[in-house]
């Protein structure tokens, strides 16, 4: 686990993600959380939160234009459901896991100890700052290239079905079509210590519960409690 | 009004998108509304619905670049918000209207009876399958150029925050942070012939009336009634 990034780690890591930067800087950029660059406020250090923004676009733009030019036959709205499948928290985090970005992430000291280098979001955030700073510094084609290897699994699971499911999306959906629209989320419970919580969820619908999920971050038990809840309505 | 696209209306719209395409029926797709498709279904038509899909990728790559590259001062927050200040119904309609798309687009009998031609969100839809045309066509530079040319005004607004202020999404968050999130918009009534309807739209938050609107579509009702309910509760 490192804190700094020396020479090796920049190494290092344009190696992993097979680009060579013109401007080294982007990298720390790329790599420096707000909780870090607040504690280190007389540096006055950016953050990667603006460059998370713009490599979000970049990515949305390329896994977009994929999909356009590989699935003639599908319409816009099955286009947008596996564009969802494959932008999304669980696929980010696993690229980001995949090229250790968690390692090489400089934090804050209150979100270090709260284990934020293995934080899903976190880790789904540094994926989409590393998109930015590849297509800042070289532009739309090598950026491209850089989602296209990383999303190499994920791409090919879309193909085949094999994508995650967004449960809570399928019960709005489903619920929906029966005419129930009043879905509600709540987090009953959660155990463990700070760095290591489980939630426990509950869905209901009109008001009755549907449906009971556990997870490590609130979204995942959310997602456990929705897919509970599709099989008693469905 | 033009229901078929000869060659005089395809140099006619080059000229008002300052771009020569390569491959000519790329203007026919991005001008095929879903309506004719569905009409000519022995001609196997494509209806503009998959290019606006990327198009619409296209467009907010382009408009986070840009404001990323201008606004070295703006969070993420703001940036999204200034983002979305633009990319919205009113601005993309309008640029539609600049390069009088409505004239050129092919549409069902019932879809051009029921007055589609000047509806906002079929000219949204338009000026994104444009966009996504252009950068099939020629690649990310020239739908960038079109992009800039066309949202010029647009970028001007936002800059000197000029722009057209969501109300809806405004009272959403304010109301969110009095507590209060149960916000339902109903159509209450409907007046004037098809072609030329008039909406009127009232808010509740908890049950309770706060605004009503009217506008030409829900749309424009439901933002006028956010409009006077944000009055109301701020």
């Amino acid at each position: 686990m490192k804190s700094k990034l020396g020479e090796d780690c920049l190494n290092k890591i344009e190696e992993k993600i097979g680009y060579t930067f013109n401007n080294k800087s982007n990298i720390g950029l790329a790599l420096t959380h707000s909780s870090y660059a607040n504690e280190k406020k007389n540096r006055n250090l950016q953050s990667n939160e603006r460059i998370e923004f713009l490599g979000d676009s970049v990515l949305n733009l390329i896994v977009s234009d994929h999909l356009y030019n590989n699935y003639e036959e599908l319409s816009e709205g099955e286009l947008t459901k596996m564009r969802a499948s494959i932008v999304c928290e669980q696929t980010l985090s696993d690229c980001a896991k995949k090229l250790d970005l968690g390692d090489y992430v400089l934090l804050g000291k209150g979100e270090e100890l709260s284990g934020g280098r293995s934080r899903n979001a976190l880790l789904c955030d540094l994926f989409e700052s590393i998109i930015g700073v590849v297509y800042l510094d070289g532009g739309f084609e090598p950026a491209r290239k850089f989602v296209y290897k990383s999303l190499e699994k994920a791409f090919n699971d879309a193909r085949d079905g094999r994508l995650f499911t967004d449960y809570k999306t399928a019960l709005q959906e489903t619920a929906q079509k029966k005419g129930d629209t009043h879905i509600r989320y709540k987090i009953v419970n959660e155990s463990g210590p700070d760095h290591d919580k489980t939630y426990f969820s509950q869905v209901s619908i009109n008001k009755s519960i549907k449906g009971k999920g556990a997870g490590k971050s609130k979204k995942e038990a959310e997602q456990n409690a929705a897919k509970e809840a599709l099989k008693t309505i469905s």
